[in-house]
Order: structure tokens, then C-alpha cells, then sequence
């Protein structure tokens, strides 16, 4: 791991850190806040913080986006200070020259969808580098537990944006005991459903292999999971992606089936920019921080 | 006028508008943040608030920014919002394939000085357009004035960043009847001693015309000004431009020597970048709310 870049920010301090990712085979960059280390202890919100441990909320971005997006126009940063909790932001696919792309912005770097690729051809063979869901279950946080930044690496809150928000239903739903508090901001619901989705699993999963698709879908997977918090989304009714893309009330309808405690907050006049994010982050913020009080 | 975009952010409206300059002789677009009108009204800050006329803080930016750096990076909105108050973001100088431009980050579109340019070659006529000052004294608020926005034009705080807080700190300054409040990150306070002014000044003024430099020089026109209320400016002590380009013990300085109470603070180990500004927006915008409230 090599620190990229430090900024002093809200109390804390927002790092840039680089590092070579096995999973991935390619170089990643990823954004960390860490929150001032005196707010946190006097605040002993939980025993880890007691040995100076900092609980994380990892954010998952959205298509085209980076470490950055979040970083820079999402104001998380005064609230992780307030609560003592650390904003971890990895970035949303493998990158290089040497990594398979596309033109298009929902496929290939920008576009990982936080699965692991099966597929690929000789011109992309995507299998190679697109394994972001082994990079952030099982490479990501391990590579913060051996750093000095004293992160509580077992007590992680998970939200994101859009297809981040994707990726922060599945891992959590997926993996209920990795995640203590799970969020999201107008996130896809129903990959296999609607047209980001099913043109992402055709290219990383293959066209027909429709069950793989389904270990990578939201709706699917809320009707064998184990999570059984109460999960917060917020969606702007004058998203532009509402109708053809998220749909969350196909995720509101499997949660009440399975019996599975969602506040879907419809919010009125918000579309899908970081406008909308930066407006209610203080509140997903908080929502974590209570859970990860432990 | 014409609305560009408009996003709901914070409980408000984040617009960006263009609108033909007579005086920059170009077209120019800028940010406008409106407040929630409900919480406005309920919060009774003023007479005119009784009205609806909601007062306005304008903020300046810095070297190479749009309106756009402090609206997607800046967070003033949450802050305004909860106190009521519309933010104005215009851009940092003329902008098109007409006006002319430098190579340089420093010189040209994107570095206007908030002043009057004089001078100019053929190749570059800076004084055709580069009329910052005037745009931001006669035209830019009474564009704003004839709107439906119901804007208190006669109730307005002026702040801004590095460059915009040069800006700022002049233009209040200057007319110091035409602000109820004035604060700075970072500013160039002392433009005719550092590179960055010199090089602008020469270009836009005349290397010789040292008088009209004076004019636009902030620890220059503390001497005479008739501005008597607290200046507040923020600085971080690891900001890269601190000692060649900032230098705010200057203007601490003629400030002592002129009898105006200034808030300098120096912000333990923060930089020149948005990160800072962030952390202390709110905190800026409680300050010109305590005089806007009139």
C-alpha cells in the first residue's frame, strides 16, 4: 500500500491509497477517511474503539465512477468525523491498459458490477480482471487489517450508489454476517431485470446462464438470505433511472415477502446526481453509526 | 436568463444559468442555490424575509473553477438551507471562443482577478472583456433583481476562495456599503507582492500602472476603507501557497493598523484544496447569516 495523496478534511483526514490488487491483477486506487482519533475515543462508542479500533462504512459507487466521485461531492466526510467511523471508497472496476474495456460507460472499467466474471472473449476476456466481488469480500479489507490505521475490519457498514448500491444489497445479502448495516442510495434492485443489468451479466456471466445472474441479483437473493436488519434506501422520485433502470419496488415487495424490515424513502423532486447524494449522506451516516456502535 | 439545470439539493433547488453579459460581452453561466422557501419563512430572519426576499451570499472562486467547483465540492448548501439563504456562484472570468486566453492556468479564461482590465495586445485585448469587477458590481445582481427568485439584491454577504477571496476582500472592501458581511479562504491579500497578481496585474493593468494596481490590492485598500465590521478568514497552515502567493499576516497587519477587527485562523493542517473548504463552509455561512439577518 502507498499513500497517494493526504488532505486534512472536516477534523479527519482523507487518504488516496494505491496498491497492488491479486484479485484483480491490475493496480487499484481507493479513498479512506479517517476520522479524528480524539473525537473517536471520547466518544467510546464501542468497546474496538476502546483499543482505538475505527469502525468503516464502505460506499460502492456507480457507473463511470472512481475513489473520487464520493470523496470530493459526497460530504460524507463531516458526519464519519461526528461518529467516528471511517469512509472507505474503492473504486468501481479493475483499470489499466492492460485490463479489457469497452466504449461504453455501463460496460467494462467504470462498470464492474461487484461480481466476479465468468465470461470473456479473446478480444475481452473479462474473466481475467473483473472479479470485484472477490476484491472487496475477500482482498480489499484484508489489506487494511494489516495497515496502521487501527480499522475495525470486522465491524463494517456497507451502502452505495446506483450500481453501487447493487453491490452493497448483494454483498450484504449474500454474506449477512460480513456487514453489520446496510444502505443505499437509488440503487439497481433487480439486475436481471432491467437493461444495466442484463447487458453487464450477458458480457461478465454469459447471456444464458441465467442462474449465475441470479447470485448477483438483489430481489433474487432477499428470498434465502440470513439479513434480517432493517435495511434504509433512499431513491429520488424524479430520478432519471427510476423506471427503466432501479425499480425498488420490486426490492420492497421481495422484503416484505421475506419479512425483512425496509425503509424505502421516496424523495420527492431528488433525481440520481450527487446533489441528491450529499443531501441525505448525514442521515445514511447516522443510520450506520448506530448500528455500528455494536 | 436561462435555467440551464436545475437539481433539488438540501431541501433546495441547485440551478445553474446563462445569460448573455453586456458588460463581459460574452455569455456566462453561474450557480444559484435557492433555500427551501418553508424554512425561510418560518425562520423570520429579517423584514424582508417577511416578504419573501431571501438575502444572498456570493461566493468567488479561485483560479482555473467555474461556478461548478463549489457547488458540486464546496457543501454550502446544507448550511443555507438551514439558514435561509440563496448562494451565488458565478464564474471566475469571460468565457468562449471570442474572449481571449493565455496558456497559462494563471492568465486568462479562468483567471479574471475580479478587476477591470485596461490593457491589452492585439492578439490579446484583455480589456474588451475581462471586466470581472464590473460584472460582478452592476450586472450580475441586477440580472438577479428582476428575476422571480424574490432575492434580497440590497442584502448580500461576499465570500470567496484564494483568488475569489482576493475578490472578495476588494471588492467589499472597495464598496463597502454594497456587503453586510465578508469572509475568505485562502485569499490573495496582497496581489502587487506576489507572483501570481504581478503577473495578472502586469498583463490586464500595465507593468507600469502601479496606481491602478493599488486599487485592486486588499491590504492596499484597508487603508482607506470605510468597511467596519469583523473580517473573517480561514487558512490552512499547510496550504501550498501559503508563504509565495497568501501571505495573510499582511493583511493581519494593515488591518491592525486601520483598527478592523479581523478573525484570521490559522486551520492546523489543512491545505488549498476543496477538502478545506469543506470542512469550515458551514461555519462561514453561520457567520454571514448572523449579519444577513439585518
Amino acid at each position: 500500500m502507498e499513500i497517494v495523496s493526504e488532505n486534512a478534511c472536516c477534523g479527519g483526514r482523507q487518504l488516496v491509497i494505491k496498491h497492488q490488487s491479486l484479485v484483480l491483477q491490475c493496480e487499484m486506487s481507493f479513498g479512506l477517511f479517517l476520522p479524528p482519533r480524539i473525537n473517536a475515543q471520547s466518544r467510546g462508542l464501542a468497546a474496538g474503539r476502546e483499543q482505538g479500533f475505527i469502525p468503516i462504512l464502505l460506499y460502492l459507487s456507480g457507473l463511470t465512477c472512481t475513489w473520487e466521485n464520493v470523496a470530493t461531492k459526497g460530504f460524507a466526510q463531516a458526519a464519519c468525523a461526528e461518529h467516528g467511523i471511517a469512509f472507505l471508497s474503492p473504486d468501481t472496476s479493475p483499470r489499466g491498459a492492460g485490463v479489457a474495456d469497452s466504449d461504453d460507460y455501463d460496460l467494462g472499467q467504470g462498470a464492474g458490477f461487484y461480481l466476479d466474471a465468468t465470461q470473456g472473449t479473446a478480444e475481452k476476456p473479462w474473466s481475467k480482471n473483473f472479479r470485484m466481488r472477490s476484491y472487496i469480500e475477500q482482498e480489499l479489507l484484508s489489506t487494511l487489517e494489516s495497515s496502521d490505521f487501527a480499522l475495525a475490519t470486522d465491524r463494517v457498514g456497507i451502502c452505495g450508489h446506483s450500481m453501487g448500491g447493487h453491490g452493497a444489497l448483494t454483498l450484504a445479502l449474500r454474506s449477512s454476517e460480513r456487514y453489520q448495516s446496510l444502505s443505499a442510495f437509488a440503487p439497481i434492485v433487480a439486475p436481471s431485470q432491467v437493461p444495466w443489468g442484463q447487458k453487464a451479466f450477458s458480457a461478465y456471466l454469459g447471456e444464458q446462464n441465467k442462474d449465475a445472474w441470479l447470485e448477483y441479483d438483489a430481489c433474487a437473493l432477499v428470498k434465502n438470505t440470513l439479513w434480517n436488519k432493517k435495511i434504509m434506501i433512499d431513491q429520488g422520485d424524479k430520478d432519471q433511472y427510476l423506471e427503466q433502470q432501479l425499480r425498488p419496488h420490486l426490492f420492497a415487495e421481495a422484503c416484505e415477502r421475506k419479512g425483512i424490515a425496509l425503509d424505502l424513502r421516496l424523495q420527492r423532486g431528488y433525481d440520481h446526481s450527487y446533489y441528491f447524494i450529499m443531501s441525505f449522506m448525514a442521515e445514511h451516516v447516522a443510520f450506520h453509526a448506530a448500528q455500528l456502535k455494536g
